[in-house]
């Protein structure tokens, strides 16, 4: 789970936000700062280039210092996601992926509404060159896209997450209390999510599902995608694995 | 008027960003930076402590340099203010004076208008330390007010350009888009999800995964409730049938 404290208990009031394999400390102190004047104190930090903690995070994230006193270190990003379950994932642009794009002012309001629901929630954010991996948005439900100038979108990572923690902060207030339909199920977390990608992964790979081979990185992105899209109650997820199994059951019968 | 140019024409189309006494070139570049994530180009440098140009400014801008070349840099307020209707003023928070206070939505929003019936429009930020003094709010129509955490109001200068640039481009209706769910996105049929439920039901039947027989029908109906409440596409279907597909093809082989 965390390498540094127990595992990631996530604030049923407030998004996490996550950055994934950040760069330069002062982003992070910077991103840190972002937060905290929007009133957002949850980070996490996945795979940081240069380690944890981090002296030029904490040098630059002055008045702020607190939020990467307590930010929560994470190896990968499943374990950081292993008790969320809904995630956004911040990207330049919409890409040619199968999930629904929201501006961060709707991305913002729907996690004003899932987090009044009981849910929690993530936003990921990628490393200050390149942005998220597809890997990792595939480990996302929906994708957030800051409508920037064509011509110029320049954006840097404590931009970003000023931004939405600006919607965040705006959102407060907004949310009608009217989101209760859906109150009280019980949501699959990324980590059984996480668990059931591997089992159907595993178990459809010794089944050659995966073929031919240079399609191979391909399909299992997009079922990644679709697992990560679906809003999957425990009991789907149950269900699925319980699919799986019988069909191998059924085989090993002959 | 300007020192070192023609008297500013401020474009009928958006609205200058006027920096009163700004005190860092870092600064400065950075803001030219935001605004044109945002499209805005017109920028206004009103005594800057470092004189005009300023090659630390030019430094930071990359990318957004031409904002700084074509900055009118301007010895006083009122002559920077000079072909102005409508003047906003930001402030950390809405201070005991007589004027409109608005959020910076509502602030872009008005703007937008104001700008749309033919008035040109600016809006104000002050110095990094101190930020606008009265006597420059005095020479505002409104004040704008960034909500912050009262606990921790810390926006430096690039950042609250930022926020007010993302405000105007929220403004131009080029995000009425709010949520682009999958615009364009090959969503299954109803028969397709149908067809798609009958096969899992008669290939899990087969596959003795309904037991015990009295729990067969309420196995059936959460399967097809599952598949009946996920969103999914075309691509989705065509893959969840391939992986049925391909377990039975595994168990053939023997």
């Amino acid at each position: 789970m965390t390498e540094t404290s127990a595992p990631p208990v996530l604030s049923a009031s407030i998004p996490a936000i996550v950055l994934v394999r950040p760069q330069m400390g002062e982003n992070i102190g910077a991103a840190a700062r972002a937060m905290w004047n929007f009133g957002l104190d949850h980070m996490r930090v996945v795979a940081p280039r240069d380690g944890w903690p981090n002296p030029s995070a904490v040098a630059m994230a002055s008045g702020a210092g607190r939020l990467l006193d307590e930010a929560q270190h994470c190896t990968d990003l499943p374990s950081a996601l292993a008790d969320c379950d809904f995630t956004f994932a911040t990207t330049a642009r919409g890409r040619d992926l199968t999930k629904p794009v929201y501006s961060p002012e709707a991305a913002m309001k729907l996690a004003a509404e899932k987090i009044v629901s009981g849910q929690r929630v993530a936003v990921l954010f990628g490393p200050e060159r390149a942005g998220l991996e597809n890997e990792d948005i595939a480990q996302a439900n929906a994708i957030v896209s800051v409508p920037v100038n064509p011509r110029f979108a320049s954006l840097n990572l404590a931009q970003c997450v000023l931004l939405m923690s600006y919607e965040w902060m705006r959102a407060q207030g907004e949310v009608t209390h009217e989101v209760t339909e859906m109150a009280g199920t019980d949501w699959a977390k990324g980590a059984e999510i996480d668990h059931l990608a591997r089992h159907y992964e595993d178990q459809l790979a010794e089944a050659g599902f995966f073929f031919p081979e240079h399609k191979t990185a391909s399909m299992k992105l997009n079922l990644r995608n679709m697992w990560s899209r679906m809003p999957l109650t425990r009991a789907d997820v149950q269900m699925l694995h319980g699919i799986l199994r019988q069909m191998v059951r059924w085989k090993e019968k002959g």
